[in-house]
């Protein structure tokens, strides 16, 4: 038809007006924010450290997953990077080893205690005193504490002592583990005394001795383990604890809604890596054993050589003694002969009693920092993007981490960005089981959902230290919840409504205007301006909090735009846009559920479960449910005859009337117990209506096939030709019988311009629906028809 | 602690190794693919062209709009982009006009008429005469065509050819129309021989007239409008039309799950600001007014001056004069005095019968094309990033578009990137209501779920040409979501049954492997490889085709690593990755509901509604009323005594029993209509034990407070104590009493080795969830003690 001999005009390549921000992240080997470019593309290598397993997760836990969760959710789902989120699982580690070793032992003791001995009582006081003596005088002055053996007999001075506050502060300043070693000491004394006087009594039953066990306990573990622990050599002693753990760790992720690793690492499964990996580094140069069979990290030899260097996060913490040491572990051998103070364990020889693998230098089991080195190199090959943990780890773990790595790769970069979520205070304090103020993540779910716990989060950034407080929780964190929840309540109102009758008042003239003014394009402009300022707050080391305001301020000028306009004059459309928005964000956080741009968040119920719209989707069911048992229960109460027949009746009903339109179908069985279905209620009315044109069908004779064709059609003619929207207008009714319409032609007035009542309303309105349906009919088959449907007749 | 002196070491910015894909776009305005730069930063502003509002959508709109929505959502949700996507409703133009017009004049006259008079058969004579000498004639050969006056005895010949199946599709070629116009007349002209017979049997009713009417709408509705349709002046009569059908267009958008445009325009509500556009393309000089009061835009003074080029999507259509004529719509004025032939109507004045509105020249109401140049402009002002339409709308309606906004805007890039969506064609054919093959979204949904409609349009380039087929449908589609269902199916048997039990076997030994070896490393490079390619697919002007290819090929190779690994030895983790990450792009194209990282899409229901996991939702409640519904049909069939007493029996424990743990609040009310809450399950139980600790603390005496403490202390020590994972092993059970366990330790296998009975291992499990429970209060209880809870005691 045409000729291409005319070409197009030329066309220029448009530029960007504004600045696009980058990506910038608190890196903590720079302690700077730089720029975020991953190696490999729009991929995002990203390895966390994960949870040590031996007991349940707390708060602290709780702050720093859930601040992983939304930065990885931020960089997936709103950056759209490709990310390959690992998690170790440490289940290799000196406290495992004695909390799994000290638990057996005591049970196995217990189990073992038959009666109220002399003897019992004399190795529970043995327990007693060298836990005095060992832990309770960590925290006393040199005049306070008791001499060598006079620790029984000194004990009710320093009770009366301990009642003084200022004293006992005093001694908390001087091991923060004080007041629960006392107690614990205290708890035992006072279970011996009154194992003494039953005794003495000769009530020396099992149960006795069992509660001076139970009472004793804190003493007694620690004193069994020292002398019995070299026995315990059964490994899968610590795995189970371990294992059960960790699926509980789990569990309360799956609650705060912490979306699963994409690769797990356990310790215990990566070995003989480890023993591979340990190899290299002593052959590199950078580690050597020790005659007891264990490996040390050579600090000395790697820093400096071939351009190498240590502790890159925090190298003014290179001679922290304490950091080293508490890292080394419970169980650390004290065997010298290290080269320097700073070296650190890449292989334990295990004595009696810890587990123990195979390996060049004799049976031992891996270091603490080695596991993530040689797992997330396994994972990753020879660098990562992004490395992650909380704020507590950086040193000595992850620079030990990283020089053991590049000691490995011989590199310099393993790990290009370090992310450190910051601490957890609880009431401005550290939380600890001594201030008692430890919470684990089941009791805070009790008290919180999980959508609060994470909207706390939100509010500090993700590297600074959050002071989780009563006041945040039921100040900041309720008034923002609530702030969203009232705006999405006030949306979806304007939303419904306007799809309901927004249009009426359009119909009838040509007046009808656009309702995007000056007011509406304002808060257009706010929604741009906020996607801007939500886009930089991100692009800023994901400042969250800054977010979060933007949101907020977004969220005040919508209701500010809502209540000026007032409801009836507001441009639902422009709101329901900033809704919808606002619930994306929402839910790139972490915060919503459902439909990517559904309008709110959708409901979560306190445990972090529940659903999007569960309610919406239940209620007319419960409705259904409800309504029967109602008159079950009513026909019940009259009484009288035909109980039965009537209750039968309604059993029917629910099944042939209630339930169909919901798609539920209910088949009564033999045994008197139905099959519940859910189908597509269309389907079930097709079934039914299947059924009785096959049986109109047999019913009608062939000879009158034709004539029954012509009637139909005169039928369906007349029925289906009126339009809906036209049928109550003359001349479908008499001139005048209704004098106001809404948007779909159905009346609101009567002639006189009176309101119709609502049951009138109600039927007109069933009216229209019948005949929307069949001139719908009526016009697919006018379709037909045209095409020449005839022909086939 | 540490001094900050020592600095960190220098750090580099990592470069990108791999060479990141940039999004290009196939623009209509270079027939290339063009890197795609928005104007501001990452705001994106789209124009898309929307629907026509007088009839019931089909097939081609929703190719159209389905596509558009997937590349919408491609760009927000997977590119990042804030996209504002605004769309047109045109409800002024000829075809509602006409259409409402027609239908009016039709229905008056059917209701005007009382009896089937000679004065009807007449009318509808003249009506069918004029209806084959304008409308049938234009396919016959001039051999074939009667002369005038002589068409009603030609007919019967004519009906006698029309058999012959290539003189029909010689006339076809002639005329398009032809077959639709040839049966219109048939059906009247055997309407009116029927209506004869009743005249001359003297039964001429009421009935038998419209009957008449109705068989004769065809030929009948032109002539009445032909005659009386100046005297039609009600606007409100075709915007009750067109806003009917603008609602039907959403609720079908819905269905088919296209997101709602951010904001809509409709052309009624912008006739001022038109008035205004078109009085400065006059004074820009570019525009002149006729006699007549209509406006046309003077593409010779537009083309070349001060830089305008006109048509720059397809310069080579600018003479066409037949796309010309059919933009210009069936009321065009046939008034010449346009100064081109090229020259299109920005405003027409309206004749008699045609909605008007007031204007400097005169009522008139706005040409067809500078409704979208108006509205975009009051959306965006001066330029937009997209505009989008079906190809058809590329020339002239786009091209005058784009003159007109230059010309009012005076600048040179209205529009940076034209996407135009291909056509839509039917089993090879194009769809028409001739061809028998026009599909109503309605009725191709009956059909086919909106999914399969949605992976249809997927498997083609959206700006390409689709044949839509049924074996496309039950070929490719249904194959597609076939293997897509199978890989989710197979992905959450994996994962559930790996989280069941996968740790079990790691337990015992220390021999547990990661199982991250080399098939999962090649499982896993390929996802990465695919997500890739994925990305470069879309990058590629949105090649869904081609990246619906790379997650079959992903989804394929996961298939034959499962089944390579045989189900003991996959790694369900790395399926599960894939299938979460093929699970979130479904989503990315509209395919999925629910959360982005699910496992599978959920489950639709084939009208497109449906809801994620809504069964399983609902069963739980489902089940709790069947069997209600059960119990009281079972008692009212055993009959006999005391039916009433048992009823309300039942009805009571379907309150306390059955729905307390669902969550059902059931509140008894004077009315005997219980209200129906959803309440969290554990603040029922709460309230209930609240209820019980109070009543309990009444009774207890004061005086033995301490005593009862001391009891309970110990109770919870004997039963909590014990690690649950250790509660079925020595010395908690007698030796050799079990020899397997699972993960958690509940025994799986008795002291011989034989596997316990279903029946004893459920115990077993129901003793562990209950030691468990205690155990870990147990564990909360000592936290306390050890935090000095004994001080307050």
């Amino acid at each position: 038809m045409a000729t291409q001999a005319v070409s197009q005009p030329p066309w220029t390549l448009p530029a960007s007006s504004v600045e696009i921000p980058v990506l910038k992240v608190y890196n903590s080997l720079t302690r700077t924010k730089n720029e975020f470019v991953p190696r490999e593309g729009r991929r995002v290598k990203w390895y966390n450290c994960g949870p040590t397993v031996y007991d349940a997760s707390h708060m602290g836990h709780a702050r720093n997953y859930v601040t992983q969760d939304i930065l990885r959710r931020i960089l997936s789902d709103y950056f759209g990077y490709d990310v390959h989120f690992v998690m170790n699982i440490t289940d290799i580690e000196d406290k495992i080893i004695l909390r799994a070793r000290q638990t057996h032992l005591l049970e196995r003791f217990r189990a073992d205690t038959k009666t109220l001995s002399p003897e019992l009582l004399a190795d529970v006081r043995d327990a007693w005193t060298t836990h005095v003596r060992a832990r309770v005088r960590k925290g006393l002055v040199e005049a306070d504490a008791p001499a060598d053996g006079a620790e029984w007999d000194a004990w009710p001075a320093l009770e009366a002592k301990f009642k003084d506050r200022a004293w006992r502060q005093d001694a908390l300043r001087r091991d923060e583990k004080f007041e629960m070693h006392f107690n614990a000491a205290a708890r035992a004394r006072s279970a011996l005394e009154v194992g003494q006087s039953a005794l003495d009594a000769r009530q020396g039953g099992v149960d006795v001795a069992r509660q001076l066990i139970d009472e004793a306990a804190d003493v007694l573990a620690p004193a069994l383990d020292a002398k019995l622990g070299a026995t315990v050599t059964d490994p899968s002693i610590s795995r189970r604890l371990s294992s059960y753990w960790e699926r509980r760790f789990f569990d309360d992720m799956d609650r705060l809604r912490v979306r699963r690793p994409d690769t797990i690492t356990r310790v215990t499964e990566y070995v003989p890596e480890i023993v591979v990996f340990v190899e290299r580094i002593v052959d590199n140069g950078y580690g050597y054993a020790l005659e007891d069979g264990s490996v040390y990290f050579d600090t000395r030899a790697f820093d400096g050589a071939k351009g190498h260097v240590y502790a890159k996060l925090e190298p003014w913490s290179r001679g922290n003694r304490a950091l080293l040491e508490e890292a080394e572990g419970a169980l650390a051998s004290t065997t010298g002969g290290k080269r320097s103070p700073a070296d650190f364990a890449l292989w334990k020889a295990s004595k009696p009693g810890e587990p123990a693998w195979e390996s060049p230098w004799g049976p031992g089991r891996p270091g603490w920092h080695i596991e993530c080195s040689v797992m997330a190199s396994a994972v990753f090959g020879e660098s990562m993007d992004i490395h992650s943990g909380g704020i507590d780890l950086a040193f000595p773990h992850h620079d030990n981490e990283v020089a053991q790595s590049e000691a490995y790769h011989e590199c310099h970069s393993w790990v290009n960005y370090f992310l450190h979520t910051g601490h957890l205070h609880i009431e401005g304090l550290k939380m600890s089981k001594s201030l008692k103020n430890f919470i684990t993540i089941d009791e805070i779910l009790q008290r919180y959902s999980a959508r609060q716990l994470r909207l706390a989060f939100l509010t500090t950034l993700w590297s600074a230290k959050i002071d989780f407080s009563e006041s945040l929780m039921t100040g900041e964190v309720k008034n923002i919840e609530a702030t969203l929840n009232n705006f999405f309540t006030v949306a979806k109102a304007l939303v419904s409504q306007a799809r309901a009758d927004a249009d009426a008042s359009a119909v009838p003239g040509r007046d009808a205007r656009h309702g995007f003014d000056a007011p509406e394009q304002e808060l257009t402009s706010a929604l741009h301006a906020a996607q801007d300022a939500f886009r930089a707050a991100l692009c800023d080391s994901f400042n969250t909090p800054a977010a979060l305001d933007v949101l907020r301020d977004l969220v005040s000028r919508a209701n500010v735009y809502v209540a000026a306009r007032g409801a009836g004059a507001v441009n639902a459309g422009v709101v329901e846009r900033v809704a919808r928005w606002v619930g994306a964000m929402l839910r790139v956080f972490g915060l919503g559920e459902g439909e990517r741009d559904g309008i709110g968040w959708g409901q979560l119920s306190a445990d972090g479960g529940g659903a999007l719209d569960r309610e919406e989707v239940l209620m007319p069911y419960l409705r259904a449910l409800s309504t029967f048992r109602d008159g079950v229960r009513a026909r019940a109460i009259a009484g009288g005859d035909g109980v039965a027949k009537d209750i039968l009746a309604l059993c029917d009903g629910l099944r042939d009337d209630a339930l169909v339109p919901l798609g539920v179908a209910l088949d009564d069985q033999e045994d008197g117990k139905a099959l519940v279905k859910l189908v597509p209620p269309a389907e079930l009315v097709k079934a039914r209506d299947a059924k009785r044109a096959a049986l109109e069908q047999r019913a009608a004779q062939k000879a009158a096939a034709q004539a029954a064709e012509r009637e139909r059609r005169a039928k369906k003619l007349a029925r289906g030709r009126a339009p809906p929207w036209e049928m109550f207008r003359a001349p479908h009714v008499p001139e005048g019988k209704y004098g106001g319409w809404d948007a779909d032609g159905v009346p609101t007035t009567d002639g006189a311009g009176a309101e119709l009542s609502k049951n009138a309303r109600k039927g007109l309105l069933k009216e229209f629906a019948a005949q929307r349906r069949v001139h719908e009919e009526y016009l697919a088959w006018r379709r037909e028809e045209e095409a020449g449907g005839r022909e086939a007749e």
